[in-house]
């Protein structure tokens, strides 16, 4: 059974073919345009498939109650063109079989809770830590969502006691996207944070923010194991730093066992996305 | 049906026979003692009644990890006596009826979501502020719960500018229930927050750390109600200063409609917790 994956993106957008197995027959990547020229792209990819459902992680905010006239429409947006585009309901007429929709965070979660990083445990937290901050919580195989869906990059952290910068969050200021995010490092330091790898101190600030969000995930949700990705998490070294503040500021509160089990990479390279796009057809397992 | 529900805190034991309609036919409250002596007069109390299964609320932190060996025993606590207790075992053996046991505040936030001030949502989440800060979540009429428990009361929260305390919590200091508990309130200014009902400067900084911390449960969780229960929240000019904060910080970012219906006073006087228990029985609905 061919299934299709959409992971659709602010700046690009990944459509693949594949199976609930997380195996991936072909795959495609273009440049998000207007809505209308972007889904033409997807229907043409796929037109030469027999999938039996799409999985689709989306930006957002997207609409995902369950009981609004206006489910799997995007929300508000700076992308103008696709503010309160029914995505859903496009891909619905064009394809003609059932479609599955979440947002970008929470498919690169229930990716590596199904096929990596999480795969041996119950819940798993994935962090995305880039342009902007996301995560997305998997428990029992099912995704987390409350009324909507969460926005845990938005959460407030105190600041450190050296650092004044303002934060660059446009609704926040200083909450953790807008202290931690990657435009933040370059806003704060004035170059991009793959130009700074060799000044330690960019990555003890980034690290004691990042473990301080991850103390409040963690005694919000009790998870079983954190995932880290996105952009920023390329400086492998954070890994480290983040463990050695988490445990610091936790003070063994809360335990968590053994702390490389508990904070670590993705297994997935950049594939979480469109793996988990497959694994929303699939249903809970 | 008869059941009998327990709210098992540290300083006081509550116990009721009732139904799972949430009404109390008999009730009784004593001191809580070493665990044998506290579970002997628990046993006399339903000794008269034919119940036909038990719901308990229980202080902790306790083991609620299904899989766990110690499933329902008390964790580490400071009230040595009952460190390690199996209270679930005890009532097992004592009543040979099914018994459920889920934390205090979790039975509290089923109580006001099935029977109290979240009776019309989906969703609630019930956060009693008192001598410690402790949340519980309920979600289509499931208590969330993670690996363990969540500890909501030790999120990290930024500190008011003007604010330097050091915070009370002896694990983490500054986290909100270092900051905003009872305790804090009291050593912060010298004297019990009753005595300071006059004190403009107390309920603003108060609402300020509250707010915060509603941010990032509402960013984290989406919930559809937020009911603000215990003894710092009989000050009833924090619902007003709290909704103000509230729609400050978060600054329009999450919409969560009519802030008058979405924070808001519990509906159930003190007796959320011990209906909650029965409704625990009832399981979800």
């Amino acid at each position: 059974m061919l299934v299709g994956g959409i992971e659709a993106g602010g700046t690009k957008f990944v459509c693949a073919v594949g199976d609930t197995s997380g195996k991936v027959v072909d795959k495609i990547c273009f440049p998000t345009r207007d809505p209308e020229t972007t889904l033409d792209e997807v229907q043409h990819f796929f037109a030469k498939y027999e999938i039996s459902a799409i999985g689709v992680g989306s930006f957002g905010p997207i609409d995902l109650r369950r009981d609004s006239n206006t489910y799997g429409t995007i929300l508000n947006t700076p992308k103008t063109k696709w503010k309160h585009y029914d995505i859903l309901g496009r891909l619905e007429r064009d394809f003609s079989v059932p479609v599955f929709i979440t947002t970008d965070v929470n498919a690169a979660c229930l990716g590596e809770y199904k096929y990596g990083a999480g795969k041996d445990v119950n819940s798993c937290l994935y962090i995305t830590i880039g342009t902007g901050i996301g995560a997305g919580f998997v428990h029992d195989g099912i995704i987390f969502q409350g009324k909507n869906h969460p926005e845990m990059g938005h959460i407030f952290v105190p600041q450190h006691k050296d650092d004044d910068f303002k934060g660059v969050c446009p609704y926040h200021g200083n909450c953790l996207e807008g202290l931690a995010s990657g435009p933040a490092i370059e806003q704060r330091y004035g170059k991009k944070g793959h130009l700074l790898s060799d000044d330690q101190q960019v990555w003890e600030l980034e690290a004691f923010y990042i473990a301080q969000a991850i103390v409040n995930y963690t005694v919000m949700l009790s998870p079983e194991r954190i995932i880290l990705g996105g952009g920023v998490m390329k400086q492998e070294r954070l890994y480290e730093l983040i463990r050695k503040y988490f445990m610091k500021q936790m003070n063994e509160y809360v335990h968590v066992g053994n702390i490389d089990e508990f904070i670590v990479a993705p297994k997935l390279g950049d594939h979480q996305g469109i793996v988990g796009a497959f694994g929303l057809v699939d249903g809970v397992d």
